[in-house]
């Protein structure tokens, strides 16, 4: 590849070219291309199933905790047994990227490539990959599906005990080593995407294939948050059609949840958070009734109980605040009443309700990822949105060039973005 | 009714015989005739729906708390509208009687006829009652079912709003007052059902009517504890076939909950109790692991997570011991675990865990009456047991004559008793 993004980061690849297309084309004509002649394309650059190591591909990398992530050449080795390659062609930024690029409270892993919520197309393959190949269109997910172990054969969980989320683990899960380095330095992996970069490795239980007619710069954000919300309450929370329903937190996971609500019918779409900014943009979500717990002086849940007399069918918290969890639970009906945590709390804290209000009939569960299993479910997501029934553009409220990748942390961080869409080749 | 029990309490009833059958006849024949000519019977007697005041009946009435009972001749108005009056033939001690009766912590109302685990015959029908006929065999039941409300129109829930249980009310809910007294002085009600009489009014919603086949003696523990943990497995719980089980508490509502999982085809069934004698019987309920937590210097349970390679795939709590309610949660396996809470524990409780339990995707609910609405899914309990798939004889330890109602005190208390079946004719 010897081409430049619409950022001036001057990349290039070994001596083969990856992309025909100037930066400068449009998106829409490039997805079109994409669609119609990728297997041609890849088919006439003959691969050599993965054994190069690309010597310098541009990649974020974030060098210390909390600064600035720096737009490197970088090395990336070819996939061994079971993993991929993949060419990253949009991400977007996650609250967990920024978590651990802050690293407080977590161990410091650095230099490493954040990034986790991305889609892309394969660019070579390891030894003993049998269902992708390359030039298939995907999602890389920072959770995997072996489908060989007890979690993946149950149809309960999407926890496998193979691939499941390792936010400490920065290299390969094979040879216990990181297929980026610069100079001869490793540069650590994060979830095992590291999708902040043009090509990444990722084991190939991690990677969803998908339609390939959908458009990779949507469908990118199925990869993590909106699954994640979405997933809590269609698969979880499952309320029924005309079902009352709370959300807590009115970021891009808590609008995702509210969004499963409206796909499944809910006649009433409470919203709750603190800050009133959200609320506006909530209403395209079927939000319509908001509550800022800092307006009233008593608990949330006692407001909600009494606007609905007695509480909500089903509730959904993602702020992973530990007093937002407990009015989650306390805010649904006795009798039948479900709440979905999906946020994730302090180490510290510690759920406590009285026992009464879970035997009065309520119930209360956690979700990992929406309780989608990533290769099995994610392709019926992608085609929930080309039917038109999920509607993913309401979440993307920004666009930019890899080049300015660090805006994105700057849109999270200031509440001012619920998407960002990272163009890898602008 | 002039009769006399072999217990020799002398009653009778303003005139009208009640029974023709000597007290002293083998039980089963007496079932037997009951079945065959309940209704010529009834009928012949021309009851004159329920518009006489029995005069003096025998009730066991509990005078001062913790104080043995006495049994007296008590008057028993006849049924207001939407009530019966009902001939109890078999009654039986729940804990709930024990701490209403010891009166620790609750609000002390006395003098009050106990007992709500029992089985009789409708004796007289109040105004508006439709569904329940004179001679039809019944089980009453502390909580009801109005049909009418939210909770009994929801699929999902069994409390009533208009007949949910009320420990503190002693008086009907028609008019407030009690359909008990002697020589004027009024006596509670308790549960809505006070069946520790020979004649007992209840609400017709909280009555449900069985295959008059079924023998009293022994379905008579269906209207409380029995269902109560049956139904916490079976309905609540639902473990797959196959499925490994943790039951906490090995009384009478956990080895229910055992029998339920027996018939749900668990594969694995482990008992948890600090009373090392629970264990011989709690093999005939196919509990052939148990575990003692005062054997171990961890908590519990992690010995359970231990021994079964992750957790249990469903556990159900039966002590209302707030450290047992956690244990019971934190035991079940990530993924797909469920942890059902039956026990009722004091009030200043507080149930707290780390939120991580729940986002690793276990789920926690709570049950009251095994989530069975009394009368819509009693009556398929009863065609349960007589199919033979649930063995209830094994519950029943020990059975008296009604005058000596004591001894089922001293026997629960003692730990000694399952179910002891209080035999009022006898």
């Amino acid at each position: 590849m010897a081409s430049s993004t619409t950022a001036g980061h001057a990349i290039s690849c070994k001596g083969k070219p990856l992309s025909f297309f100037p930066s400068s084309f449009d998106a829409r004509l490039l997805e079109f291309i994409h669609l119609r002649f990728i297997s041609i394309v890849f088919s006439l650059l003959i691969y050599d199933d993965g054994d190069d190591v690309f010597d310098a591909e541009a990649a974020a990398v974030a060098w210390e905790a909390g600064k600035p992530l720096v737009i490197e050449q970088v090395e990336v080795a070819p996939p061994k047994a079971m993993e991929v390659r993949i060419k990253i062609e949009y991400t977007s930024l996650c609250h967990t990227d920024v978590c651990f690029w802050e690293a407080k409270g977590q161990h410091p892993l650095f230099p490493r490539i954040f990034g986790h919520e991305a889609a892309g197309i394969v660019e070579s393959v390891g030894e003993g990959v049998t269902d992708l190949q390359v030039g298939d269109r995907v999602l890389p997910v920072f959770t995997g599906e072996c489908k060989e172990c007890a979690h993946c054969k149950s149809e309960e969980s999407n926890m496998c005990d193979l691939l499941r989320i390792n936010t400490e683990r920065g290299v390969m899960l094979s040879d216990g080593e990181t297929r980026f380095s610069k100079d001869g330095t490793p540069i650590y992996h994060f979830l095992g995407t590291s999708t902040f970069s043009e090509y990444t490795v990722i084991h190939s239980g991690c990677v969803a294939k998908i339609d390939p007619s959908a458009p990779l710069d949507k469908v990118c954000i199925l990869s993590c948050g909106i699954s994640t919300g979405l997933g809590a309450m269609l698969n979880v929370a499952k309320p029924k059609r005309g079902s009352s329903v709370a959300v807590f937190g009115l970021g891009a996971v808590g609008l995702a949840a509210a969004e499963g609500a409206r796909i499944a019918g809910a006649s009433r779409i409470i919203g709750v958070d603190i800050n009133p900014n959200r609320f506006e943009e909530a209403k395209k979500f079927g939000i319509d009734e908001f509550i800022n717990p800092k307006d009233h002086d008593k608990p949330v849940q006692e407001v909600i109980v009494e606007m609905t007399d007695g509480g909500v069918d089903r509730s959904v918290e993602c702020t992973g605040n530990i007093s937002a969890m407990i009015s989650a639970f306390e805010c649904v009906h006795d009798g039948w009443g479900v709440a979905v945590l999906v946020g994730v709390p302090s180490k510290d804290a510690a759920f406590a309700t009285k026992p009464i209000n879970f035997l009065d009939e309520r119930t209360l569960k956690g979700t990992f990822f929406g309780n989608y299993k990533p290769r099995s479910d994610l392709p019926a997501v992608v085609d929930m949105y080309m039917k038109k029934e999920l509607e993913l553009e309401k979440f993307i409220t920004h666009r930019i060039p890899f080049s300015e990748i660090n805006k994105t942390f700057d849109y999270m961080l200031s509440g001012e973005s619920l998407r960002c869409i990272v163009c890898m080749d602008e």
